[in-house]
């Protein structure tokens, strides 16, 4: 659900950076939905392919995600919500001198699929399944 | 008016593959729109770069659409578009052995432009002769 | 805040072309906003990777932006938004025989951060010393 794309000055992570990336975002969403739905795209950007305010920046590192299956519903779960994100990010971006920048859409739940199959609604039996399984199958409920 | 963004495994699909996929796509979307709006991206992200619930994944293809021309009026529309959907892409995806994720979002209609023109209402005279001629042109009606 | 993907056919910016480009586009911005809000990143797709209408387009130019920090509060300010783009990509576009395409999407203001803060409101004295400084610092308002 939520698909996290990571733009980065190239070189600027190795395989295990960017494995270990995914697992503190993944393990932050598995508290309320499957771990599969967390999908991460870690993409090199040139510093010559990167402008912030007019100039080329060599060191910033810009982080846009769509969120599917759940959206905030209040204020406090958007403000703690991304102090936990500063948290997982700190030593990949500012602790490495990297600036950076982040912002969430919200995309229609009932324009997703997994899969071929629609995901199930939160909290249903067929979460569940899909959660225990970690993968996606046929809905066995409404 | 969509523009389809097709990540997918380094090498996974040849040229005629990818205009294969394209024109079914455009095929659907043609019988309600000028076929020069739908856009396909595809782009190559490697195993090392694509990360699902924590773990690199090798064989994952994720797409993500914008839609602004139209929005779903229903849910039947929703199902019925994402049941051709799945025919569509069976062969180049669980065909394959790949596994996958779709979702679309919806923009509005208003902030986009094709040759610098408004695109025209669905229906409108303008838009008949989109269609016809497959290209932009001045609108003549407001 | 705006964030410009624009997706152009291998080589066709220098790198001073893509430095004027973001420029331009940051002086429009900067007339109501701090600079180093205006992200662009350039993105080369090769002809065989892009598809309009279900045919390889080898001379596409495919402009994909997100709006964050402000919202378009009437037509008139949407029109005039999209005529000054015009302008500005005409010597880069059309001047130089490229099709092209450009949509943009509104995303929620509050969800998104710079350097680990959410931007101030629009207008307010934390914008303001944003603008001065044309840096993030921690809000001192509310």
């Amino acid at each position: 659900m939520p698909l996290w794309k990571i733009y980065h000055p190239v070189a600027a992570y190795s395989s295990e950076d960017k494995r270990a990336i995914s697992r503190a975002l993944t393990d932050v969403y598995a508290r309320a939905m499957p771990r599969f739905y967390v999908g991460v795209v870690f993409q090199e950007v040139r510093a010559d392919d990167f402008y912030v305010g007019g100039e080329s920046h060599p060191r910033f590192v810009r982080i846009w995600v769509d969120h599917i299956a759940r959206t905030f519903s209040s204020d406090d779960m958007k403000v703690r919500f991304f102090e936990k994100m500063n948290q997982i990010f700190a030593p990949w971006i500012a602790g490495r001198g990297y600036d950076w920048e982040l912002h969430i859409d919200e995309t229609p739940f009932d324009l997703w699929t997994i899969q071929g199959h629609f995901p199930p609604k939160e909290g249903s039996e067929d979460e569940k399944r899909w959660t225990a399984d970690n993968r996606a199958s046929p809905r066995t409920h409404a």
